[in-house]
């Protein structure tokens, strides 16, 4: 039997900022050979994620950085081809660390969540059911805690996660209220993510009046995925009570040196808010699969939705990468392998 | 029987920044008769306190300004001398809104606590069993839920509300640092509040790698009094999983227009951090009562302890207030009547 090739893209230059196609490269190797307590899996489909920018600077903001040459980081959902852990099975479906490549070797530490292919579409584990669904949903309903009839307010709400967010929010009896950046955007908010209404931050003369206008009963829940003017603007719309959820910072594109913002210590204490940190990583395991099965069951329902954007070259991976943050992808970027 | 005579200090003339003694006049009326549903009390002690400030701004933050010609909004303490409501008996003591007056008529609205004059001195309950003892306590086990072992940073460590912070933090068997604005206040801390160590934010070179080097294991709990310089430098220090209550914001002379502060929204994600605001008017109640309880019991017990700086005249009232903010006061400021 000839050689198999792992096809993988790999790091060749650390950018400065959003990471282009001339910084990664192609450089396939053999498929590695699983050793004691390892697997083999094949990828099915590589995940592309704003966060992979951190990834790759020098400074990285959860983990080391991706190695020159070493394979681009990424999370995938594959099957596994063999297998050498007794708690592994050839044949299974897993989510998680396994890189821009076709086939990792790896141990049970990079697995996030195994996969049933029966409960979704095995790319939506990249989704809608993985780190982006589900810290939308973990999130919202652990930090925001949204009562019924209360308003939540969505930055990023047509993307992978803030659609889930929005979506959440409705199934929880919210009234949701969508910040997104462009008016096809505006419409896939109401159409598709079943928002009571969306705004436009760049058309929009004043984003705070703006979305005031579709809160009536003010602000009670701030799912905040970009940081910047939006979230300054927003925090002035939130009633007695509030809290703010940080799951992203996407508007900032250099935090060194830190830039300046309003301060908001006054509204936080006379509003009593609560403005709090979410990081997916902390809740993998059973918080994790319990949000996959309660997703999964409203995708089932027809409850909710999901977008994917899907490319099916593996060369495609780093100019899909560079393109997440031009603001035009329809859903969830994923690279499809097989 | 000669009809008694009420001496009160009534707001004159509304300030522009910290109020002064001439923007007060006493104006001495007849002692007042209740109504129906409404009783007499003898105000024994008057309070101090920084949010009066606030009360006679044009824009007030909680609560309507005081009106030109009214007296001054006060908490205090004192006895009931006559009783038309059932639920009030004559001899109770009571805590409340009672004024910069000798006497105030009032319906139950205007109760904080009820005072058991056997539990502490009743001049505690304007200050380590009134609002800002109670807040530190409800708000740092509330907000804050230090556990055994972790560091607790308190701003206004001295005060009347961070010197409660400070100890109650202690009981917790937490480690406790204290920033405060003079030597004299750091000795405080160390020698009567039993905070690890303190330090002088007005003499440190650098407040972030001042009070880090007190605090080996970083900062679990931040009890932020001041917001400002100090806050913004604690949020670097803050560990994974940190909380900042917002207790106060007394750094900040003037919030209009809103001052600007580095962007803490990448701390607060990478972090996890969670920054709440703590207004103790909504803790009024069992919750309040219990918090008193066991603060009392510390006080019996010795373990705790608190600093009274009392005047002796009505007529002090407002150069009292005026000398809060000015940074010299020596405990919970409060003005004796009988």
């Amino acid at each position: 039997m000839p050689e198999q090739t792992n096809r993988r893209i790999v790091l060749d230059a650390r950018p400065e900022g959003i990471p282009q196609p001339e910084h990664f490269r192609r450089d396939d190797q053999p498929v590695p050979e699983p050793g004691d307590g390892e697997f083999l899996l094949r990828n099915h489909y590589l995940s592309i994620d704003p966060a992979q920018r951190g990834w790759v600077n020098a400074a990285a903001n959860y983990s080391a950085p991706v190695p020159i040459g070493g394979a681009m980081r990424s999370l995938a959902v594959g099957q596994v081809t063999a297998s050498r852990h007794p708690e592994v099975a050839e044949g299974e479906y897993l989510y998680g660390w396994f890189g821009w490549q076709d086939y990792c070797v790896a141990g049970p530490d990079k697995i996030i969540r195994r996969v049933d292919p029966e409960q979704a579409p095995v790319s939506a584990a990249l989704g809608i059911l993985g780190i982006g669904g589900v810290a939308a949903y973990l999130s919202l309903t652990g930090i925001g805690n949204p009562q019924p009839g209360e308003t939540v307010v969505v930055s990023t709400a047509a993307g992978s996660v803030g659609s889930v967010a929005g979506q959440v929010a409705k199934q929880l009896e919210c009234r949701a209220v969508g910040i997104t950046g462009s008016d096809e955007k505006v419409a896939a908010c109401t159409e598709s993510f079943g928002y009571d209404a969306a705004v436009n931050y760049r058309t929009a003369e004043d984003i705070g009046a703006t979305v005031s206008a579709h809160c009536p009963n003010g602000v009670d829940v701030f799912f905040d995925n970009t940081s910047g003017a939006i979230a300054d603007a927003m925090v002035l719309l939130m009633n007695v009570g509030g809290r703010i959820i940080q799951c992203g910072t996407a508007s900032i594109a250099n935090w060194s040196p830190t830039p300046s913002a309003p301060r908001r210590d006054r509204e936080m204490l006379t509003r009593r808010l609560r403005h709090q940190g979410f990081v997916i990583f902390d809740h993998v395991g059973q918080e994790f699969d319990a949000a996959v099965e309660q997703l999964a069951t409203w995708i089932r329902q027809g409850a909710i939705e999901y977008h994917e954007d899907v490319e099916s070259e593996l060369d495609r991976a780093p100019a899909a990468l560079a393109g997440l943050y031009n603001g035009v992808n329809r859903g969830k970027k994923i690279v499809r392998l097989i």
